[in-house]
C-alpha cells in the first residue's frame, strides 16, 4: 500500500502571495484597509479599484486564478468588515415572500448545506478597449483579462429562497450590497426561476479558493452567478428582495445593458424607456475568445530550431453553454483551422459523490452546464506564421452561435466579441506580434495604430485599406 | 349585457382548407394515402415529402400556420394509421427506468393532464439553399420558409418520464418513430434533464391546431420540442428509451450536426469520431431572421403615392431565448436602423389560469421562455430605398449573440444564419427586389447571379466585386 496522499482529479488553486500589503496608492483612498497585488492594472485611476491582470499572467496561473490576479470591478469604496465581525454579518430575504428572513452569516453557515465548484466570472466590459478605440463609449477600457476563475464555496440560493417561500406572482430576485454609491446602494436583479434552478448554480458564496472572501470580492458574503456577467454577482450582500418586477436600482437600469447600436451617448440621455427595456439588460454572457500567446509585443526569433508555435488562449460562453469549437484563421476568414480545446472544469465532474472541498460538496457530477472558461491551442508551423498577416480566433457555442467578424458597438461598450485578431509583423529574422489593444490608457495595439493611419476599423477588414474602398461595385 | 362571444386574447389558427386531396404526384408513392396542399414546394423531388410554403404565403397566414402550409421533413414513407386505430397506438417508455411502461394513446389521453401552447418548429436546414450555392452540401435546398408555428396539444413528457422513474446515472432520452428507413427507424435523443424541465415544454403531442395530427406531422403521436431543431421532434412515436449515452441511431449521428467548417464532403466520410462528437450535434436553434416583404421579384412602382414601404419578416432564437432586437441596414452594415418587433406568443401568457383550449391547459402565464417566432417590421422612406443597393436584416437574442455577416458553411449545410440580404434593382420608375435564393431547384436570387458573374460569395461583401479585391493592403 502506498502512503502517498491521494491527489485530487481536479485542479486546485495556485498558492496566492502571502505578502500582499496595502499599496501606497491606496493609502489616501477609502480602500486603505485592503491589501492588493501590485501587478494588477488599474483601469480607472487610483480609485475606485477596477483592475485586470496582465493577460499573460492571468493565463499563466492556469484554470484557477488566485485572489491576487482576479479581476476586480468596484463601483466605490470597499466596505470594511473585520475578521471578528464576519459571522455577525446580517442580511435579509424580504419582499414577496411568506417567510421573511433576517439572518447572520453564522446562521447561514450552520443551517444550510455548502457546495464548492469552479466559476468563471467575466465583466460585461471585457475587451471594451477595442470598442473605445472604434468610438468612445461611456465605459472604461478593459483589455481581454476581465475574467477570472475561482473555486467558490457557499450555499445554493434556491435553498434559502425556498425557506423564505416566494409568493405567487413573484418573478425576480433583487440583490443589494453594502457599497453606498452616488446613486444609492449597488443593486440588481435576476429572474427568480433562475435562482430556483439548481442546474444554474446560483450561489451565496462565503469562500473563494478556500479562504474567507477578500474585501475586493465581497467579504464576507456575495452572490455568484455562473454563466452571467459579473455585474449581477452582488458583493457585500445585505438584502435579497423577491419582487414582481425587475430591480429599479439605478445600477440595474443604467449599467450592464447593450442598447441598440445606433444609440449614441448624446441621444441616450433622453431615452428613459429605452434604458428600462429589459430586453437590453445583459444576463447570460455571450460567446467570446482571445489569444493569450503570442502575447502583445512577443518576439519569435526565426533563427531558432522551433518548427511550430503553439498559439493558445481562452474561450467561454454564457448561460451554462459549452464552447463546442474554436477555429483559427491565418487568411482573414477565408479558411479556418480547428484548434484543440481542454475543459479543466470537467475534471471536477469526476469527483466522488459527496466529496468535500473547503467545507462544500463538489456538486458537479450531475451537472451538465459549463460554468467556466476553457482553453484552446493550436500548433502553427513557423512557415505558415511567416506567410500570414494575422492570426484570428473565433469560438462557437452549443447553440451554434459563432463569434462574428463585426463589432457590435453600443453606448456602454459591453459584450464585445468579434474575432480576436493578433497582427504579425515581419522584422529581420523575427516575427513580432501585436494584440488589438492594451488595457486602460496603455498605448499599443494595432487598432490604435490603424486608426491613426486613417483606417476605418469597421469596414469588415479591420481597417486595412481596401484598394478602392467605398467603391464597392454592384 | 352583450351576448357576443368573448374573443380570446390570443391568436387562433386560420381555417385550413377542407378540400385537400391526395395529389396526383403522390398516387404512385407510398404516401398515396396522404392529402396535401398543392401550394407546397417539393424540395426532394416527388418523394419523400420535404416541403416548404412559398415564403409570402407562410408570412400571410400570420403567427399560426395551418397544416396546409406547415413545412414537412419526411425521411421516407409516411406510416399509415387509420382514424379508427389512433387510440390503440402503442408506445413504450423503456431503458434505464424502474417502471417500464407500455401504453396506448387512449391510456395517455385518459391518465395525463393535457396542455396547449404555440410552438415554432424550424428545420435545421432552413436557409440551406444559400449554403448550397456557396458550396454544395450533403443536404437539399431549403429556402427561408423551413419553419412553421402551430398550437400543439399534448402532455408534458416529464410527467410520463417521472411515472417511469428514471434510474440513477440516466442522462438521455431517445425517441424512435415508426418510419422505417434504409438505416433503421428514425431516432434521436435529447438530454433527460431537458425533458424533465417543465420550463422547456417538451411535449408528447396528439393534436395540431386542435385536430388529430395530420399524417405528415406524426399521426397519431409525436414529440414536440420548443426551441430546438425540428429533427429532434420525432414523429409517429413508438419508443422512448432512457439511456446513459446519446442515441446511437444512424440519423442521430449522421444528420443534424454542424461539423467544423473545414471538413468537406470527401474527408467527412473518413471521420467517424468527428461525427460522434456530441459537441457538433445541434439541439437549440441558433438566432435567425429573414425578410418576407418585399418578396422575391416584388415590384415597387415609384410613381405611386406611397411615401414609405413597410419592410417586414420574421425572427427566432433557440433554447427558449427571446429575440431582443432586430436591425436593418441599407448601407451594408455601416449603420443600422432598429425595427419594431411583435411577439404574438406573449398574448397566450395573458390567458386566465386553467383556461382550456383544444382540451389542454394554456400553460403559459408562468413560462418565461419564448417558444415561437416573432415578427419585425420597419417603414423605410421610398427615397431611402431608392438610394440603397440592398436591405439586410439581423437579429440579436437575449444572450446578446447577433447574427453574423459571414456564413458558417458546414458539410451538412445547417443552421445558416448570416444577415438576410435583399438586393434592390432600379428599373425605370420601379424598384425590383431580389432575395438571396429560391427554394429547391427553382432559379432566381442574387446569390446564383453573383456567383455566375464570378463573384466570391464569401468575401465579406456578398460577392460584390471589391475594386482590387485580393489586394487588401496591410
Amino acid at each position: 500500500k502506498s502512503s502517498a496522499p491521494k491527489l485530487p482529479l481536479y485542479p486546485l488553486p495556485p498558492r496566492s502571495k502571502p505578502d500582499n500589503t496595502v499599496l501606497t496608492e491606496d493609502l489616501k483612498t477609502p480602500d486603505n484597509h485592503v491589501t492588493r497585488d501590485p501587478r494588477l492594472i488599474r483601469l480607472t485611476g487610483t480609485h475606485p479599484f477596477n483592475v485586470e491582470a496582465p493577460l499573460s499572467n492571468l493565463y499563466d496561473e492556469g484554470f484557477l486564478t488566485t485572489k491576487d490576479l482576479h479581476y476586480v470591478r468596484n463601483h466605490g469604496a470597499v466596505p470594511r468588515v473585520e475578521d471578528s465581525e464576519i459571522m455577525d454579518w446580517e442580511f435579509t430575504i424580504e419582499g414577496m415572500v411568506n417567510n421573511p428572513i433576517r439572518m447572520t452569516l453564522a446562521d447561514l453557515m450552520r443551517d444550510y448545506e455548502h457546495q464548492t465548484y469552479p466559476i468563471t466570472l467575466v465583466c460585461a466590459g471585457n475587451r471594451r478597449k477595442e470598442q473605445n478605440i472604434v468610438r468612445k463609449t461611456k465605459g472604461f477600457s478593459w483589455g481581454a483579462a476581465g475574467l477570472s476563475t475561482s473555486l467558490w464555496t457557499g450555499i445554493a440560493i434556491g435553498d434559502l429562497l425556498k425557506a423564505a417561500m416566494p409568493q405567487h406572482g413573484a418573478r425576480y430576485v433583487c440583490f443589494e450590497g453594502a457599497d453606498k454609491l452616488p446613486n444609492g446602494y449597488y443593486g440588481t436583479s435576476i429572474k427568480l426561476s433562475w435562482a430556483l434552478d439548481a442546474e444554474r448554480g446560483v450561489m451565496l458564496a462565503h469562500k473563494m479558493n478556500g479562504e474567507t472572501l477578500p474585501p475586493d470580492h465581497g467579504k464576507p458574503l456575495r452572490v455568484v452567478i455562473p454563466g452571467q456577467i459579473g455585474g449581477r454577482s452582488v458583493k457585500w450582500l445585505k438584502r435579497i428582495i423577491v419582487t414582481k418586477e425587475p430591480s429599479s436600482n439605478w445600477y440595474h437600469i443604467y449599467d450592464n445593458r447593450v442598447l441598440p447600436t445606433m444609440i449614441g451617448p448624446e441621444i441616450s440621455a433622453d431615452l428613459p424607456e429605452t434604458w428600462k427595456d429589459e430586453r437590453y439588460a445583459i444576463y447570460d454572457l455571450n460567446t467570446n475568445s482571445a489569444t493569450c500567446y503570442p502575447d502583445h509585443n512577443e518576439i519569435l526569433d526565426l533563427r531558432g530550431s522551433q518548427s511550430a508555435y503553439n498559439v493558445r488562449g481562452y474561450a467561454y460562453a454564457g448561460g451554462g453553454k459549452r464552447i463546442t469549437r474554436v477555429e483559427v484563421t491565418l487568411d482573414k476568414g477565408k479558411t479556418w483551422i480547428l484548434a484543440d480545446i481542454s475543459y479543466p472544469e470537467d475534471q471536477y465532474r469526476l469527483a466522488s459523490e459527496g466529496e468535500i472541498l473547503y467545507g462544500g460538496r463538489i456538486d458537479m457530477s450531475w451537472r451538465e452546464s459549463c460554468f467556466c472558461w476553457c482553453f484552446w491551442d493550436l500548433d502553427i508551423p513557423i512557415a505558415q506564421l511567416q506567410a500570414a498577416d494575422d492570426i484570428m480566433v473565433r469560438a462557437m457555442d452549443e447553440a451554434m452561435m459563432v463569434q462574428p467578424r463585426d463589432m457590435y458597438w453600443s453606448v456602454l461598450g459591453m459584450m464585445n466579441n468579434p474575432w480576436f485578431r493578433v497582427v504579425i509583423h515581419k522584422e529581420s529574422h523575427k516575427l513580432r506580434f501585436e494584440h488589438p489593444t492594451q488595457p486602460a490608457l496603455m498605448p499599443g495595439g494595432w487598432m490604435e495604430r490603424v486608426k491613426k493611419a486613417g483606417g476605418n476599423l469597421t469596414n469588415g477588414y479591420w481597417g486595412e485599406q481596401l484598394a478602392g474602398e467605398a467603391e464597392v461595385v454592384t
